[in-house]
């Protein structure tokens, strides 16, 4: 079975003018990761039709699944689910489940005002994608799975969207620390890729800024095949005690 | 004259796996905005040739410039330079600048092994950048500036590489705060939007996870023109004021 793959979109002009840094991706990138499929790119666009749009139908059909965030409340710069129906051809209707949803939450039917009532807008065929923080759903339609750009309520509806998504084969990493610079080790860790072909082998080291030297690094071997990253993860171990001066 | 545009590229398997949360890419929004360079886009992708040539040819030919971090160091899994390279269609050459610059900084020739020396490697014609906290620089050529993925050492490099790129018209920012929730305020905003086409209005609540409910709003007002700007907050402000039950 090939690994199930995914991008992430992260839509919201906040993102590209540094007002609000995006924690989306890494929460996204973890969870993904936890559940055996492959994060193969992230995105981050602004809240403009035609960028959405365009990147959207890049990455849905790239991709065995696309989650976006961000763009899904009551104010007028809020248009992903609009711009995500026109990506995916689909008219924009109210779900009545939304409707309901959103009504329970706010008790008082006089509370579902216009402007909340937008968001129970979806594409045609689209299925919600619940959470226990707001009355208002997200909603997936084919691949596309769109979520709040609100970090706690994201993660909450990436967590219910994947409680529906079979989990791909598991992730196993393993991780070597040493105290010797990258370039000391950069030889055998080279050597051990070559001939470990079926893990990833990365090479992560810790900068010190103040002092201006790395204080070591910390290598990660991830792969499907546990014995393979095991057996990998010795061979980093030999190759670095080796490197050793 | 129009505003300059920029996209960041972050290269890195470690972003998306989740192991490391990034960074550069909110570095980059604060630092480009700060210049008057509006960024339109940031992607991420993994140290893999394919994936790095295709963004950084898509997004070198749409942007007024593309910042690149991640990738440029001695180990095998830094394979940005080559990438870039091919992107470029110009031959990987030794740069003879970098290569003096790494043994000034590690005094002793003989500490110049392969592996550093690997860092002296860029596209044929790039000119260097520098950064006071390693030898190893960054390079750009034409459009692309390529900097490291470590984040101190990326935003040495960014500030060096913004040093000599003209400054873009200034960006003028208002925020104005609500306790209200953004449902009672977005037919307002919206209509402030509609009137002030020149600026950018932005809603943003505050969640509070913990309660499950907002706790009110910043809406932002963002253009290149000081009194546009002025006269939209003003009347965000008056509009929000009205809305007040």
């Amino acid at each position: 079975m090939n690994a199930p793959t995914a991008a992430v979109l992260v839509i919201g002009n906040e993102i590209l003018s540094g007002r609000t840094r995006d924690v989306n991706t890494t929460t996204a990138a973890r969870l993904l990761t936890a559940h055996g499929i492959a994060l193969r790119e992230a995105r981050v666009v602004p809240d403009g039709q035609a960028a959405i749009v365009e990147a959207v139908n890049a990455l849905r059909a790239r991709y065995t699944y696309l989650f976006t965030s961000g763009g899904i409340g009551p104010t007028h710069d809020d248009i992903t689910a609009a711009a995500v129906a026109k990506a995916l051809g689909a008219p924009l209707t109210e779900h009545p489940e939304a409707v309901a949803l959103m009504a329970a939450h706010y008790g008082d039917p006089a509370k579902l005002t216009p402007a909340r009532r937008k968001m129970a807008l979806v594409p045609r065929g689209a299925r919600l994608i619940g959470n226990a923080l707001t009355g208002a759903p997200g909603f997936a339609l084919g691949n596309v799975f769109v979520m709040a750009g609100v970090p706690a309520i994201m993660e909450a509806m990436l967590a219910a969207a994947l409680s529906e998504i079979p989990p791909g084969p598991e992730v196993f990493t393993a991780t070597v620390d040493t105290t010797q610079p990258e370039s000391a080790i950069a030889a055998a860790l080279e050597a051990v890729q070559i001939g470990h072909a079926g893990v990833n082998i990365g090479s992560y080291p810790h900068f010190d800024a103040h002092r201006r030297r790395s204080m070591g690094v910390q290598v990660v071997i991830r792969g499907r095949d546990a014995s393979a990253v095991e057996a990998a993860r010795a061979a980093v171990e030999q190759a670095i005690t080796q490197s050793t001066v």
